[in-house]
């Protein structure tokens, strides 16, 4: 039976405050509950809801508790992304799964990117969410202190199909609306862009195609 | 003054069957419209909105009635790209932008490929959609009459890293469950994927982002 204060906290864990404070993240569906049982994650409880959980979607009526887990100590052996200040769930959801397709281990936010565990970054993930080390940290202090070089995305930067990449790296890309901010270009030590075939007028493409296209750039090689 | 008759006329260009009838298309919001006056689009009737137009959402308070324009003859000169059943809205859009930036000039659509002037889609494409050409035709026939080499897009295809693409093709991406449909797999003459770095469990890619990867291939060579 689910009790009142049992209700009560999972409601509350639609609030990244709350989701913090506990260490606790709600997902729903049968299909994303069953890929993260099947990883690393650990799961606290599992629902059958039922009218209960009014204000919640539920679909298939099941409902997981699953722990926040701590984020790994971040190896520089491969290319790391670094998204500063990215706000959109849906764009947060489609990179982390970019960066499981493309076999990347660290994904490290700026403080004030949406958080990993907001349900609708939950929904874009699927289960890769249980397969990426993600960390919240301040950037200018974690990019000062690595050994890799730094390549930040901007809109005129060279273009990335005729620099030679290495390795490992640095990746940044920046805000929907802002792209990298002061204190982080100050540090990027290369600047790369994705260059436009089409008119000039067409749109930019949007943060999360861009990362696509890039980690495609640096596996490819 | 907006008369009846025009309300009820615009109310129903919502819909693909009177938008066809009619050879018209809405547009609501400022950017997008002044976008579309900037390029050859026909503009057939502005608006400024008010609280007639209820059930839309009129940001800005603008609406703008477009001519849909007839689609111009395909030149086999280019890559082009053929879109066999993609059904959501946002991935089409995203595909017209990707086509613009990539200046890809001619996107062929199966007659199930949800229409280019659905509200959703013009939302997503912003003033792409006035620079692609997009014609809805039987793919089949289509594919069967023309002169360039043909590529599919399949999970368990050739990698694209791989493969020498030519300077001109066609590519095709296929729909958002079921891939490229059984008609169109028996004339696809190359079979291409973009492989996974990642574990083997990771969710497929969706199709607009595999589309920009590919373009970004095609056109970075």
């Amino acid at each position: 039976m689910v009790v009142k204060s049992q209700i009560r906290l999972i409601k509350s864990l639609q609030q990244k405050k709350y989701r913090n404070e506990h260490g606790l993240f709600v997902v729903e569906g049968i299909k994303v509950i069953k890929e993260l049982l099947s990883t690393d994650m650990q799961v606290a409880e599992l629902y059958c809801s039922d009218a209960k959980f009014r204000g919640m979607h539920t679909p298939n009526g099941i409902l997981g508790v699953f722990h926040i887990p701590k984020p790994s100590k971040i190896h520089f052996s491969d290319w790391i992304l670094v998204l500063d200040s990215v706000r959109d769930p849906g764009n947060l959801g489609t990179i982390i799964r970019l960066a499981d397709w493309y076999g990347i281990e660290h994904v490290v936010c700026s403080p004030d990117t949406v958080d990993a565990y907001n349900p609708k970054v939950l929904q874009a993930t699927m289960g890769s969410i249980a397969r990426i080390n993600i960390t919240y940290t301040d950037l200018v202090p974690f990019l000062s202190g690595n050994p890799l070089p730094i390549y930040g995305t901007y809109m005129t930067g060279t273009s990335v199909y005729t620099i030679a990449m290495p390795k490992k790296g640095i990746l940044i890309l920046g805000n929907e609306a802002n792209g990298i901010s002061n204190n982080v270009n100050l540090i990027a030590q290369q600047k790369i862009s994705i260059p436009q075939y089409g008119e000039q007028t067409a749109e930019s493409l949007n943060v999360a195609m861009a990362t696509g296209i890039l980690l495609s750039e640096l596996r490819r090689k």
